[in-house]
């Protein structure tokens, strides 16, 4: 990761032609097309000067804007000036595109210079054997490195990690450290921390580098430091290891493989993007869209959200069966069609509410012994209140309608029925699909919408039926 | 912030009785029973011992479990070693009630103690009665510090940041600087990097603490310094300031006044919170959710949730008008009443999906130039696709369920017309509503299901009484 970037936030920054970003924080259009008219001229030292004083996020961005073309054109004019860690910071339809596009003795090039957890990101959507072919050519160090790394599960904590570490014996002292580090000239691009191990690179301890500024050269490194160790297994989850950063407030954590030997680090840039990542597919999941990007094609698209409305229309037909029970009831009173879509929706909208709130809870471990017991009964309270308020409302605008003061007790009946089902299955919903180990915010919504639908209907047609006497 | 915590992750964690959480991460109910039953008993010292090992998300993680009797109880009990900080960690409504229920010269002593990035957390939700009697109880320092934080608008960047940091003139030597950092007792509990500061605390530049340890004694400061400068302005909204660190992945950022003066520093543990809560009330406000917790009152639900179901309330009797005018079709062929749910069902569906991928792209800022105009056209032909698919499959079900050919055809037409409005209002409405400067999270679900509501049974109703010449 370079730093080699100029940024000002806030609303000092001026607008000029060749600023990188307008003062909305938005890429400038007008040095975008500049950029544009420089690959479309293969002008390359053009492009190398506007591209160089870039941070590899930006240049992420950048890659973003641009059309398929104009993205080779850009990696292929700036050469060995183009930094492959911003491929780090582009959709991944974007990235595995250039790296089709690309031979692989150039991305092997590329890909050399990077931190391992930035290869690692690189390399791990390519097919096997384009992977094989790009590691071969890599020198061995940095090909065992990064083989090590790919041989663990997706989405782990030792994917995400980074390789290279700092690591001392505890019989060091500070002095002695802080001579090594101003000697060495292999070390890591940014550190926060020292680990300090013993032979066989077990963890005994952390040294932040404030620590080691603050002591005396005498001091033994044993002596000053962190022995409440946070350690992440290789193999667990990434969204673990975020969790741990987010609660604990880290910075750097190390990665222990299943020896206890230390094999890497996770630093919290990565865990960031894991936690957004995490967030936003649990967003998307809740509004039934699968891992998909603003950059996928049409055809991806419509294969990535077919499925869900398949789900919904199966869902669909049989709430209309439940609907179609009641034709007769419907045919001598067309009023009842023309008002049920009003308490399945309503049942719709505290469903999700419940649901979501509860999702979200599971998410965040929020929901563990007396506390899951008060929510659930919350829910079922909350949805009774609404029921009633809703209910009077909407009794008396049918009552108003329609002047109808029954039809108005009815509606509002199937309104408070409904209501407290939405709440019930708004909670119990996402609790059991958790229980079971399912995902919750993935089918949830399909099941609580379900039931509130069912539920909805079949209440308003049920109670106005057997009221009135219509069956 | 404490660091005297131990966890250990992964599945090498075995479960004890007296182990604080178990393999699954969650609180460990045998330990929280013993802690519960110290409490009852007023047993301080026992309630110190088990609780000194935690870290102060952990005890915020526990007062989230207990009563509020209990949580009372063990501030109480804990007396002096109650860390303040842990109420950083819990909700916001169990942060006022035990604020309420303590003194404030009580408060005050525990504040006293803290960063000033958390005593500003947990005094900015109180009254301001409150807040100047608990000030006016600190030091002079603090207490002028922390008036400065809070001078600064709700969210921003001056509200977040921590006053302590470390600034070094230009011309000092690495070797200078190392002497005094060992020498100086009164420094921040953690930091990251070394502001370089002029005479006026203008920021000339940054250290980063391995750019220290790395260099000779006698190297001169601004020789090594980073000159790449991303500064927050302290009015800035604090997700802004999250932004760039989640961009650039960054550390510590320096913050400065309307004057360019740097007045205090804002971390990545701090921003982690940002990026979280952001996402989270997008998640929440996607679904008619306010701002609110799992702890959050009966009462505080309802109030929060009834608004937005009363929106819904007006637009599904909206909805109910726009079915009202086709009275007379559905008298005539009941089987519509049956079926229209469906597309309208379908057409929420396909328009939450558009409206979420859109929610989060201008969220996370992805739509600029091109990128935007590719997108509508996408979607819009996502919805046409989808349309044809599931207009030949609702189509034949409907065929084979009423042997009514007819009637498959005119409920198909009637799905690949809302699909394609579902696509079209779905990216536009949050658009429109970003470009209106309104949050699009918020209102974007009512306009989108209204539309894909009342196009739903308008299209299927309306068609149909033209194909069947039922008007």
């Amino acid at each position: 990761m370079s730093s080699d970037f100029e940024t000002e936030l806030g609303p000092e920054t001026e607008m000029e032609t060749s600023a990188f970003r307008d003062a909305e924080d938005r890429i400038n259009s007008l040095w975008l097309e500049r950029l544009r008219a420089f690959l479309a001229a293969g002008r390359a030292e053009d492009v190398a000067l506007v591209m160089e004083p870039l941070h590899a996020a930006d240049v992420g961005d950048v890659l973003e804007l641009l059309d398929h073309d104009e993205r080779l054109a850009l990696v292929r004019l700036l050469g060995e000036k183009f930094d492959y860690s911003a491929l780090t910071e582009v959709d991944e339809s974007i990235r595995l595109e250039l790296m089709e596009a690309l031979p692989n003795a150039e991305i092997a090039r590329g890909v050399a210079g990077l931190d391992s957890d930035d290869a690692v990101a690189i390399l791990e959507d390519l097919e096997e054997e384009d992977q094989n072919e790009i590691l071969s050519a890599l020198p061995t160090f940095e090909r065992l490195s990064l083989k090590r790394s790919l041989d663990f599960p997706e989405d782990s904590a030792g994917r995400r990690m980074q390789t290279e570490f700092i690591a001392t014996p505890p019989f060091w002292t500070v002095g002695q450290m802080i001579d090594y580090l101003r000697a060495e000239r292999d070390l890591p691009d940014e550190f926060y921390q020292i680990y300090v191990v013993d032979a066989g690179y077990k963890v005994l301890g952390t040294l932040p580098l404030d620590r080691v500024l603050r002591a005396q050269r005498a001091t033994k490194i044993e002596s000053i430091m962190n022995t409440n160790l946070v350690l992440v297994d290789a193999a667990e989850d990434q969204e673990e290891a975020a969790r741990a950063f987010e609660r604990y407030d880290l910075v750097e954590v190390g990665v222990v493989d299943e020896n206890g030997r230390l094999v890497g680090v996770l630093t919290i840039d990565d865990m960031v993007d894991v936690i957004t990542e995490e967030a936003d597919e649990d967003i998307k999941l809740l509004a039934g869209v699968g891992d998909e990007d603003v950059s996928d094609t049409t055809f991806d698209t419509v294969r990535s959200r077919a499925p869900w409305l398949a789900v919904n229309l199966v869902t669909a037909v049989l709430v209309s069966l439940v609907i179609g029970l009641f034709g007769g009831t419907i045919d001598s009173m067309v009023e009842l069609a023309v008002l049920m879509p009003i308490v399945a929706s309503m049942g719709g909208n505290a469903g999700a509410q419940t649901m979501t709130v509860t999702v979200r809870a599971i998410a965040m471990r929020e929901l563990e012994g007396g506390r899951l017991r008060r929510l659930i009964r919350r829910e079922m309270v909350v949805g009774f209140f609404n029921g009633v308020i809703f209910a009077i409302l909407i009794g008396l605008v049918t009552w108003l309608r329609y002047s109808n003061p029954q039809l108005g007790v009815v509606i509002g009946m199937a309104m408070i029925t409904n209501l407290v089902v939405a709440g019930t299955a708004g909670i119990l919903i996402p609790l059991t699909l958790d229980r079971f180990k399912a995902d919750p915010a993935i089918a949830s919504a399909v099941f609580v919408t379900t039931v509130t639908d069912v539920v909805g209907f079949f209440a308003f047609l049920g109670i106005a039926g057997l009221w009135f006497g219509l069956f």
